[in-house]
């Protein structure tokens, strides 16, 4: 896993508000790592951009995208074709004192590139452990591994972080300092996270089975 | 507000697993309303897919979109290029036997057509008290508008919601009854939500200015 931090392409260099860039790529995977769901865009068979959301895992240097091998969009987008990858986690609102400066606290990464598909059995599955393992720790020791034909049946692209960016707000509203009447209403910030709820077992098993494991420490950290 | 369900453009139809698609226009308006975030993806003028986070507000049959008027991304969005955006929100984690019968409950839209800038300097405010209306409802009333400089200095983008289709996963894991060893692990589904934390007052303001009552509400109501 390397961690190293390329020139930054352009094609990805934060213009607007540039401060908020980020281009360390350590920061770039936590924020990849820390979201269960992406948008991949690309060009459809029309000519049309198409975006739509996905399932993402990274590992090193590749983040990796699974599905339907019937999934038009997946089999269009491990062609070879451009595409392009955001991950979006909304942090808070911010506050201010001006419409103007309301805003939310964030943190994003949007990535551009080519797409493989994954032929190469090895990798498939443990691109698969690695989706399950990003997704909840401990669970795919837990549950039965994909046997040769849910194998077939799963599309894996690879999709290697070389043009990667984050932007990320953080912190209080700003040109709070510059208001003239700033009693005249609250000023600050909301934060908001994902939580989990109470965890619902299916009807259909038996009332003993015990909560799993990985699901208990799961919604344990982040209660 | 019109909430009438057009025919379906296939260039949204949901193929891949057909049953989660839902064209309903007060379900896919739900969706939209749901999100503070979206993605937005066009076509870059290095003629390859981008796509960037961004907030949107629904009014009637308009999402509109906005950000400053030195955004690239959203200057060339407005100027009549297709556009896709969609908003997704994760619903919970859905555990089954097997890992390949893993899911995640979510609720997406996808919308594509092209998008327009607003020049009109009423509809602009419409839609900025709207963008505030749906991050926060109450919160315009308590804070300053937009003056001219603000206005002129805020893009916004006008989207019709044309091409429109929403997909859900919601309920069990699928295959249960399928399972020869149903008690081998536990089986079900962990909710997930986005939940407020406790408001932070700017460590500017007196420390005498109550809560705003539209942060008040916003975060009872989501407790």
């Amino acid at each position: 896993m390397t961690e190293t931090s390329p020139a930054v392409p352009d094609s990805v260099r934060i213009h607007r508000i540039p401060e908020r860039g980020r281009y360390d790529r350590a920061e770039i995977d936590a924020i990849l790592d820390a979201s269960v769901v992406c948008h991949l865009a690309g060009i459809d068979v029309d000519g049309r951009p198409l975006v739509i959301p996905m399932q993402h895992a990274r590992v090193g240097d590749v983040v990796y995208l699974h599905g339907s091998a019937a999934s038009r969009h997946l089999r269009r987008a491990g062609g070879g074709a451009d595409v392009s990858l955001a991950v979006t986690i909304l942090d808070g609102l911010v506050l201010a004192h001006r419409m103007f400066n309301h805003s939310v606290n964030y943190r994003s990464v949007v990535l551009r590139g080519t797409a493989a598909e994954v032929v190469d059995d090895a990798e498939k599955l443990a691109a698969l452990e690695a989706f399950s393992e990003r997704l909840l720790p401990g669970r795919w020791a837990e549950a039965a591994p994909p046997d040769a034909q849910e194998l077939r049946a799963t599309t894996v692209l690879r999709l290697p972080i070389t043009e990667a960016a984050a932007k990320v707000r953080e912190g209080w509203p700003g040109h709070v300092d510059e208001e003239d009447d700033l009693t005249r209403t609250w000023v600050g910030v909301v934060p908001v996270r994902e939580v989990p709820g109470e965890p619902l077992p299916h009807p259909g098993i038996p009332a003993d089975v015990p909560l799993s494991p990985a699901v208990a420490a799961w919604v344990a950290a982040r209660r």
